[in-house]
């Protein structure tokens, strides 16, 4: 018998509560032993709830508690999830967590605190909601050396494109359906439009792909506000669909370039046909090449049993195999990793017409349409820094960038 | 230090000698040691290869030898791999194997020899090629109860049909060019057109999820070679692609259903996408609902990683973490396991007008097209009982049925 805490009793929380309960029975065939919530830690009331007797506002209860031998996180944010974490850890206990922004700022220092600890510190459910996604990459790809990560891993800002390539909404239109859906936060709905949980994602990835922390901050990040359905519309002209890719490279030089940006994805390439608020994450070997992990990337019951299978196995396997799922600690960059590979990318320019166009960004560009004062057309071959300096350029000359798209491909 | 021997020196295990060489650094760092190939096993005369010293014959020095602990079985076919792994499993050894055969086959009793003698039997190989599906099947999906695969596990297949669909090629011209670039047996390729290679794939996957050992030859099976050019423009027209596919659902009562057929896949699913020799699994827990996992079907270093994978998971966590990747024995049943579930096939007679076609098939069939004295058409809400005791009926009025081919979607 497993005696478990949950700490946050949100979404994935109860979540975990309810696939514990509802497939009991098979948990407790894996696990080796049944698997049972003692605590679940939360400041609010649950004086109300059926199972009132399992809650405790003060952690102490839990890290005194020497039954407990898994502690769930699901707080989210940095504080109080971070000191709870690290004296669960510290006290010998298995941290089982949903919380990518934890992971992304402090994964590396965590995992070597349970390290030192012997325990897990495991986080399958904080990138691609129930999707497996940490542990093949970690486990099922521990022959090859990992080359490339492009991922869809915001099912809000996914949901919310699809509604703008097939439904002609616009932005502002589809954000307050996804909120009315509850996908999006309706007080600010900037950490998934402007792709922040996006950046954290990536980093987790990256991180465990290359070996060392990658920090969040360090990410170029551009979200999808400036996305127009006339983009949705070029973009498919073009035989792509629009995402909001994250993605990680590793360069020859052995350094790695990240980044977070929506992209036009050619229909022939698996990612392109990923919609609504599944996620999907393609990760390259070097021996195996190309593998796409797909599913549904939120939710309460698809996150939480994501979850319970880190608490699976974590008390199978304890810290045996989780010797590679770890990187090394590095110190945060000033500025941001930079992309140095030349791509092809879409602009929409305001206020410039097909001649302007063509002397910030050369004769070479091939035009797409111009309509309303606008221009659209195609750059190729160049670099992130060179087309980030032609865009400061035409501003300064009074010309509006509307919205720079890179080409997955090539 | 590990020493590992290798049995059979064809496409994969000589795969497996190159990625361990080629990433030793990084497996060894992963796997706690070097892993080292100590002998390969081969009765063919390898005496000119440059690894000519590792080369023996006889099994029994490997087995005699106290170094060896892990034995990758890559021979393929049942004799005389079922002996091999036999002995090396009771001998104490661990062993990974690629050979879906020999797993469908005698998977069970293999499986209940390693755990009886304190060792793994991994085989993430035989399925997938590269891309991982049994590991997170049975490791990251622990928290659900599997209710529904559906999978493209033959790429061979799969390209023959891609070919069909965009080049017009027909089935004798895809056949003859998949053997030409070696995806195709050229002595009897039937192993891939006939559909028993994803009968013994669709085996292994209902196996693991279902709990209880399923018999290949009991697999009802349909290949490719009913399909014409003309259904797939057919399916098109319907907004679908047409794939092999095999499929294994959970019933109600607690028993399954297992098939591999031919079906139209409607373009919306993931699946419709998956094209030349990719395979991709669609994997439906109750928790999580569908996942799917992509990638290259088979080649030889993709195949090899998958293999150098559960070496290095044998290594570092022995036995321990396999307890879920097992099943029980059980017995082949007369006949095949039979889908009571009803469904929509699209038909195409031979020898037959519309009005024949309905008054063999019924009223409410909706007709597609009638041309050349062939009639094209899709029944409804049948079961597989029904519609093939129709087909019995035309087939004794004359009638050819040239295809049936069921709608994966209802």
């Amino acid at each position: 018998m497993a005696k478990v805490a949950i700490l946050g009793f949100g979404t994935v929380g109860s979540g975990v509560l309810e696939v514990l309960r509802r497939n009991a029975a098979s948990i407790a065939r894996r696990a080796g032993g049944p698997v049972e919530v003692k605590y679940i830690c939360d400041i609010r009331d649950f004086s109300q709830h059926p199972d009132a007797q399992l809650f405790v506002k003060d952690i102490d209860v839990i890290l005194n508690d020497p039954e407990i031998s898994v502690v769930v996180e699901t707080i989210g944010g940095v504080e109080p999830a971070y000191r709870y974490v690290k004296a669960a850890l510290e006290s010998g206990r298995h941290v089982i967590t949903s919380n990518k922004e934890l992971v992304a700022k402090r994964g590396a220092e965590l995992l070597s605190i349970a390290r030192r600890c012997g325990v897990c510190y495991l986080f399958e459910a904080s990138v691609g909601g129930g999707t497996p996604i940490i542990t093949p990459m970690h486990q099922c790809l521990a022959a090859n050396v990992i080359t490339r990560i492009a991922g869809i891993v915001n099912g809000t800002t996914n949901f919310m494109l699809t509604k703008m390539a097939h439904e002609n909404m616009d932005f502002d239109s589809a954000l307050a359906l996804a909120q009315s859906l509850g996908y999006a936060e309706t007080r600010d709905p900037s950490d998934d439009v402007d792709g922040l949980d996006a950046q954290r994602k990536i980093s987790i990835l990256a991180s465990l792909a290359f070996g060392r922390h990658f920090f969040p901050q360090n990410v170029p990040t551009r979200g999808i506000r400036a996305i127009t359905v006339q983009d949705m519309a070029l973009a498919a002209r073009q035989n792509a669909a629009v995402h909001l890719i994250a993605w990680a490279n590793r360069q020859e030089d052995g350094t790695a370039a990240l980044g977070v940006e929506p992209m036009l994805v050619p229909n022939h390439n698996q990612l392109a046909g990923v919609e609504d608020v599944f996620n999907a994450v393609l990760v390259e070997g070097d021996m195996l090449g190309e593998v796409v992990f797909y599913g549904k990337g939120a939710g309460k019951l698809p996150t939480a049993s994501a979850v319970v299978a880190d608490i699976i196995d974590a008390l199978k396997n304890g810290v045996e195999i989780h010797d590679s799922l770890f990187w090394q600690e590095s110190a945060p960059i000033e500025g941001v990793y930079e992309n140095p590979e030349k791509g092809d990318y879409y602009v929409r320019l305001a206020n410039a017409t097909p001649a302007v166009s063509r002397d910030l960004f050369g004769d070479e560009i091939e035009m797409l349409e111009a309509s309303g004062g606008e221009t659209m057309f195609t750059v190729r071959d160049i670099t992130e820094r060179e087309i980030n300096a032609i865009c400061r350029t035409a501003q300064s000359a009074g010309v509006q960038v509307g919205v720079i798209l890179r080409h997955l491909e090539k």
